[in-house]
């Protein structure tokens, strides 16, 4: 099959920031691409060949935008999988498959894969609603402090609430859920593995999520993770032991957490290029980016080691700002060693908001450490 | 100032694979581009935020376009230069400046520059016609062989000839042009440097032209180039002492050779993102298209230094071929370590067209030319 600079067309559902990142290389290889995202100002609405705005939930809308294309992908989760399955039988090259992204799309179905797996996870239970937790919480069957996720929809810690006394419970939503045992952990650690439907897997590093002591929020992805090799080679088999059983094709964020006693358990996956991965951009011989592509496209997939130590901070909206966005002190940081900020394109900034990241590059670790305090420390997304 | 996610409008003249890749980073700091280029197929069509199409020389189409943003740039030198130097006096930020493309422009008046300034550079006669050059090499005031040079619109090889007999004249264009002693030399090298308007100024580590031995064409472009530190600090200062005397803003690329004696002489400049800086995407901490962008916002400038060695080959049109571009075992190459491919987007192969580059980047320069050569051998740019 011919890809470059031919009349073969990509689609991808969803037009934010990692679809974004995913035109970069389309364009590099010179990919013609369909992007369908909800909204009219999507990152991709510029530098995909042709975009179309619409419910990425609606079947009709996805399914009529899936006949459109050759090889389809998504960027997010939250798509319309009876549309998916229904072009996949009709015979498109849907990748991730539908059938993995059923086993992922819903958190307790997920779970469930992992037990039957022996994959490593954390003891939890499944409930239909918030009666049958609550009912086995009051007769202490389920003992606080536990982890409540919602099974569906949840998204960039929406839908995870550690529960340590039963008024905890008033404030959560009546749908399905788990309960999850809380292990005490080291380390949050995330390995990203890539596939092409050849066959062909390599995981990239294992990089490490530093978090901030008080407010609990990611602060740094760290690749290489400062841990052991032993533990590293844990954490690398792991993911790749769970990339096999779920058979899966283009990238899979494995994320997990390395417990006090060394041992690494699988938290939840991702089947997509990962906020855990940006900083392959700088860092990688072969960014996560391109690598998806080259899986979907069953091509060879490219070198996962790293050139340089790679950290990233993500840039969210600041508390208290909302409306035009304005990065302050960005020209301060842009004169530091191995420093690239890379701005979503969002227009609007809000609390939290996910409006960029900055990647920090340097041969040394400490040194990219110490510079990425900096950069946190220093820009701010604020508006105007 | 603020250019991300703002109002902010950047105009670029010129669509071809240079602006393209400026606007890989345009796309990364989220900032509006306006590109003008002659060709409704231009590459850098899509990812643009305004695309107008429109001659590059003429003086209102050029003018016109200029009034429409806030800082304009080019990709290519052929652009109505009157035009520049209006919307310059009337307030517009143009970087390079009309007067730096003014010094360039012409090959004649750029080598009466490099003697004024003291500037290394082979000895020449300027012509305002074949026929005074013809009266100086029958009177043999001009001696064969000499390398014959038409000053103006010259592109790419294009309006260069070594000259080695009489008959080789009748081939040339009756228009103004030098003539250039033949300098014996061992290396073709090349400086990048670059320049905000604040005066902050970095050069790009000295890169090596390798030739093919037979067919005198530029095969691979190697960083660092393997030359003796000497030698390499002399071009680097040497390209410095061109910047600083030209003034320039933005990215000034300066070809030299290493002559049989280790003399470094200035062959010629240009005054924008170069081919012999492509490599910079994968193996420098900040790319070139990056630092021009950061150079002409007055941004302060990237590390360019080196994460690894980067070899770049060029992917031309094969000779026999014209029509629908087919990359032959692209595939293979891209199984290789390091190995990138990027394809500007042409559609339409020719003899010798300028279709991609392929960069490879390895820890280890022995392994990456390795590496290269075998790229080299099995790609081929052909047509289906």
């Amino acid at each position: 099959m011919n890809y470059f600079s031919s009349d073969f067309k990509l689609g991808i559902l969803g037009g934010g920031q990692l679809g974004k990142m995913l035109l970069f290389d389309t364009r590099k290889f010179d990919i013609q691409t369909y992007v369908l995202d909800p909204s009219d100002e999507a990152p991709c609405k510029i530098a995909c060949n042709h975009f179309f705005q619409g419910d990425l939930m609606d079947f009709d809308t996805v399914y009529n935008f899936g006949k459109k294309v050759d090889v389809l992908t998504f960027e997010i989760e939250l798509v319309n999988l009876e549309a998916l399955e229904k072009l996949e039988a009709e015979g498109l090259k849907v990748y991730p498959s539908p059938k993995t992204l059923r086993g992922i799309q819903n958190k307790g179905r997920q779970k469930d894969f992992y037990a039957e797996n022996n994959i490593p996870t954390a003891p939890y239970q499944r409930f239909e609603n918030l009666e049958g937790l609550k009912s086995k919480v009051t007769s202490s069957e389920i003992v606080m402090p536990f982890v409540w996720k919602c099974t569906e929809f949840g998204y960039d810690g929406n839908g995870v609430k550690i529960v340590r006394q039963i008024a905890d419970l008033d404030s959560l939503p009546n749908v399905e859920c788990i309960a999850e045992e809380m292990i005490p952990f080291k380390n949050e650690l995330a390995v990203i593995v890539c596939r092409n439907p050849s066959g062909e897997i390599k995981t990239y590093p294992v990089v490490e999520m530093e978090f901030h002591p008080e407010a609990n929020q990611v602060e740094y992805v760290i690749c290489p993770a400062r841990i052991d090799d032993a533990v590293a080679e844990k954490a690398r088999a792991i993911a790749l032991n769970v990339s096999q059983n779920f058979n899966h094709v283009g990238l899979l964020a494995v994320e997990m957490f390395q417990t006090v006693d060394d041992e690494v358990i699988v938290n939840e996956v991702a089947p997509r290029p990962h906020n855990s991965g940006h900083y392959s951009i700088e860092a990688s011989y072969t960014s996560q980016f391109e690598n998806h592509l080259r899986a979907i496209l069953d091509l060879p997939l490219g070198n996962t080691d790293s050139k340089v130590a790679g950290i990233m901070v993500n840039l969210v909206g600041a508390e208290g700002f909302s409306g035009n966005v304005v990065y302050q002190n960005i020209e301060k940081i842009l004169a530091w060693d191995g420093v690239t900020p890379h701005i979503y394109g969002k227009k609007q900034t809000r609390p939290f908001r996910k409006m960029g990241h900055v990647t920090i590059a340097n041969e040394n670790m400490a040194e990219a450490r110490r510079i990425a305090q900096e950069v946190k420390n220093t820009i701010r997304v604020i508006s105007s």
